[in-house]
């Protein structure tokens, strides 16, 4: 994955959470164990003695990686920014799309990574409430940074007259994040629907949600 | 709320849920009250000693309406179930609605609901997998018949030529989902935004993005 440019609107807000370098894929392989574990066994009642068999380790090596299960969590979490925000980067790199271009290709490819991480997305959205401050306030930071990229690019549409100007663009960024989110709550990969059926139909939802009419015609 | 009429596709999948029966107040009182307790504290962490605190009465006195913690958050489920039913049974009510008017005034009503009991929504959607068979299986199964209601009406309104007949109707209905029920992670009651801007905003995404155009033109 291309690293993140400096062109990214996404940088991350706080120093520190993927510690400025590319996990290790020994770390990668660990964490995501640890989504696994949390995934089926929730957050709160899972052990890092769990993860420590599931990885065929003894616990005390385990502690060479990580120094509590929160902080298991917490890096499981801060690593999806970091991949999130690579995506966001080269969203940004392509500088021949339009701001509703954009919005699109972006539904486009958070959909197809979160279907490609149904495991960490869940644990991630179910479980990052269970991280105490300052780790949690700064992960909110971040999602806070892709939240305000994604507002910033309606706004954008809007002034191109692609998305209706009367509607506020944090409210619509919200029923995006909705559309291409939820899936992880249903999404069932090598099941009914191709991850390409998925996005494709999540993506044409979006860009059309978007050009919604400025008027209410038709409203009942 | 009007009873729940035999024009109702809502009807619930199996019978007892409810008991088939409103529940009286102070039983609402009880499960209102464990929603909040649920969602402050966790259920994992929650006693039933906690929401006895809460509602100000004897443990034992509380073991007179429930036979379990358990017990509460089936219960609550439950009630939101019936009471998203009867929304659905005056939907069905409106005959002169249109099928793409009708998924829209859902889309509506349903944000207008979730707007207003967002602690016990975020109950239902953090902790319904925490019950145990059956009771699980069988609230999942009145879950299914909502979602086939909606799926249903986006394959009449695709049979009108309201909405893209390219499309699945199943996903159709999951980008839906995501759009009205999202928001409980988000919106914070009585703060920036009202709940009739927020359901004017979400129905019209909605409306607008199931008028998806039937090709893919404008696509990156």
């Amino acid at each position: 994955m291309p690293s993140n440019g400096p062109k990214s609107p996404a940088k991350p807000a706080q120093d520190g959470a993927g510690n400025g370098t590319k996990p290790r894929r020994r770390d990668l392989e660990v964490l995501n164990v640890a989504a696994q574990i949390f995934y089926e066994r929730g957050y709160a009642s899972a052990t890092v003695q769990d993860v420590a068999d599931a990885l065929g380790m003894l616990k005390g090596s385990l502690y060479y990686y990580i120094d509590s299960k929160e902080d298991l969590l917490y890096r499981l979490i801060a690593v999806i920014h970091d991949e999130v925000d690579a995506l966001l980067a080269l969203l940004s790199a392509e500088e021949q799309l339009s701001p509703i271009e954009r919005l699109e290709l972006y539904a486009r490819r958070v959909v197809e990574y979160n279907a490609k991480n149904l495991t960490r997305i869940s644990v991630y959205y179910h479980d990052i409430d269970q991280l105490t401050d300052p780790r949690r306030k700064e992960l909110l930071s971040r999602r806070r940074v892709h939240e305000r990229y994604v507002a910033d690019l309606i706004r954008e549409a809007q002034a191109d007259g692609d998305v209706a100007s009367d509607l506020d663009p944090k409210l619509l960024s919200n029923c995006v994040f909705g559309t291409i989110i939820w899936m992880y709550r249903w999404y069932k990969p090598g099941g009914e629907f191709s991850v390409e059926e998925l996005s494709d139909t999540a993506t044409r939802f979006v860009r059309s949600g978007l050009s919604v009419p400025p008027t209410r015609a038709g409203q009942p």
